[in-house]
């Protein structure tokens, strides 16, 4: 920090300055690094922005609603979480579930987060399975939760087992379980038999499972949504977000499907106001737009099979994916492959077990630009 | 809850469900009514939404920002920030904070969180007057940081001495002491010896101030901020919010300053991207707007005093207001008069100490009608 004398705040010692709970002083905020780069594959965005078309109706929507920007927004927003129970049931061939059993919030993290408020704190633990999604941890950090772990299956597959789930849960008790399908950073759909496994181990102790959906519309055909299973679980949420197949990361909107209790108990700890007018206008209009914004769904899928397909033909190791990413195991030092790749102005990711890196999937020029810049950065 | 066999999340009895953690199990969600009223004048929004050339700048924003929306938002939203300093630097005649002695959020309600999430926590205790802000015990809740309050002064003034908080202090050894400035319900302006006072008092432990001054563009002339004491005092943070005297609480964007370092305290905790990139988009282009945004406040500020001085003139207790609302003390039962306000279409709120009411100060027309309504509701 540079000196600030014409700032009404200058620079101190630390030693004059309010201590921060314990747990995250000094701890460096969580985020992949934001670069300028031509080939962007480090955050598993989807790599189609809107059309014209749409991006003149969202700013039509939010102009609508920025007529009304001096009101508070409406707290419970159901007619976005209607629609967004009627998008599920399309999805996944589910009833529709009614507004009151969908919550949405600023991203799927903010649901995880407003999750491990409502069910998580001091006393209380939570149960992922490595390789997982990095933010789980930070999640129950900041509720106090402690996070505990098992490992799925050995690579290439991951994969889950029930007797791994529910081992893991006699040994750990938890209030809450993370299962994640397809899971990040491996790829790996989960086994619904895992799923009901897990849902039945935490019957008796009236704990939560939660699957995390947030790929779920990459899954590859013939593979179920959780979404099936909340007929049968009282204790399930699946979560799901708008920010990789509806291509909308930058407006921020997650939400899950539970049993309308469970959701109450989340609008108790929810912060008042927390959705914007704005944010839920951009929604309701990507909902109305879904087919052109799902309509490079099945471009990426195809895109990540050729992917992983020409990885594997390579001689990489490769995680089955039914995700927008791959993860494969590099020949050489990941972080030299990485930064090789970065020199090529292809961003990937170092994430997951050691020596593995997960790209995103991108149009074909940018898939097209990683397997070339591989072939020097990571030369078989 | 009506049955819902058509959906995928039958109804089911409390006993199978998750246990919430303690202290939210039945808890009701946060919220005043959102009821349908003519004159809505509960929850000190500005009457005057946006003009249609800004609402049509706010439509080109979001459209523009829409083309992005596929990527995740910029984390930092560095320019959102020096913004936000340059326009307190003009409001409150402090040198502008540069970008990194800034933070923004969803709401200064989100901002709040943050902060006890950073420098709460169990073990941890909170300290605040009554009457208070409703939301500040929840903050504290969510985030397990205990709450404890003394007392402002006797009504009318609800006054703050510097004595009683660095007794409160003294007594509470708090971790966190929010000051409201001014202050809701009551209206009432801080004292800054109070402040300063506080600041010290807090230390030699090293705690943390936090005066809120959601409402402080509509505080009195000569009536200074807290922002002119960021220099002296390493432990103070200026919280602040777009929702009132900019007239865009359904934007959801509130703010604060303080030393670089508390800042970055609090980006450890934030969720990543919790910041939209059309409520940046939308930010940005209100404070571009801010001579028309801002145009109200000298309106309200006077129809405020009018009112204050209409109801002193009924007979009614008042409280001093430095905000856009006005505290009172009603003849009959105040909930009997709230009723009798809304069945006449003006929807007040029944807050602070008993007896009292509260009323935002609306258009010169919601301002009329609610002391017509009144003249019926609480006879003299």
């Amino acid at each position: 920090m540079s000196a600030m004398s014409a700032s009404p705040v200058p620079t101190r010692e630390p030693s004059v300055l309010p201590v921060p709970r314990d747990g995250i002083a000094g701890a460096a905020p969580y985020g992949a690094p934001q670069l300028p780069v031509a080939h962007a594959l480090n955050v598993n965005e989807n790599p189609y922005g809107p059309s014209e078309e749409l991006t003149a109706a969202i700013g039509a929507a939010a102009a609508q609603a920025a007529a009304g920007l001096n009101r508070y927004p409406d707290r419970e927003a159901l007619d976005l979480r209607r629609e967004l129970g009627e998008y599920l049931a399309e999805e996944s061939g589910v009833p529709a579930p009614p507004a009151e059993a969908v919550w949405a919030a600023n991203g799927s993290n903010e649901v995880m987060h407003q999750l491990m408020l409502a069910y998580g704190g001091p006393g209380r633990t939570a149960l992922g399975f490595t390789p997982h999604y990095s933010m789980y941890p930070e999640y129950a950090r900041d509720t106090y939760t402690a996070w505990v772990t098992a490992e799925r299956g050995p690579a290439p597959d991951f994969a889950l087992t029930a007797e791994t789930v529910t081992a893991a849960i006699a040994e750990h008790r938890p209030s809450i379980v993370v299962l994640t399908s397809p899971n990040n950073p491996t790829g790996t759909a989960l086994d619904l038999d895992v799923a009901r496994a897990a849902a039945r181990a935490l019957e008796p102790a009236r704990g939560l499972l939660v699957v995390d959906e947030a790929y779920g519309e990459f899954r590859r055909d013939g593979v179920p949504s959780a979404l099936t299973l909340l007929a049968e679980h009282p204790n399930l949420v699946v979560a799901r977000t708008m920010s990789k197949a509806f291509a909308l990361a930058g407006a921020r909107l997650g939400y899950l499907v539970a049993d309308p209790a469970i959701v109450d108990t989340v609008r108790v700890v929810r912060l008042p106001y927390h959705l914007s007018a704005v944010t839920r206008a951009v929604a309701r209009t990507a909902l109305a737009h879904r087919e052109e914004l799902l309509g490079k769904v099945a471009l990426l899928r195809t895109e990540r099979d050729a992917l992983a397909a020409h990885l594997a033909g390579r001689g990489h190791e490769v995680a089955p994916s039914d995700a927008n990413f791959v993860l494969f195991r590099a020949f050489r030092d990941r972080d030299d492959v990485f930064q090789a790749l970065l020199e090529r102005d292809v961003l990937i990711r170092a994430v997951g077990p050691a020596g593995w890196l997960r790209v995103s999937v991108g149009t074909p020029e940018d898939n097209t630009a990683f397997r070339t810049a591989l072939e020097e950065a990571d030369p078989r």
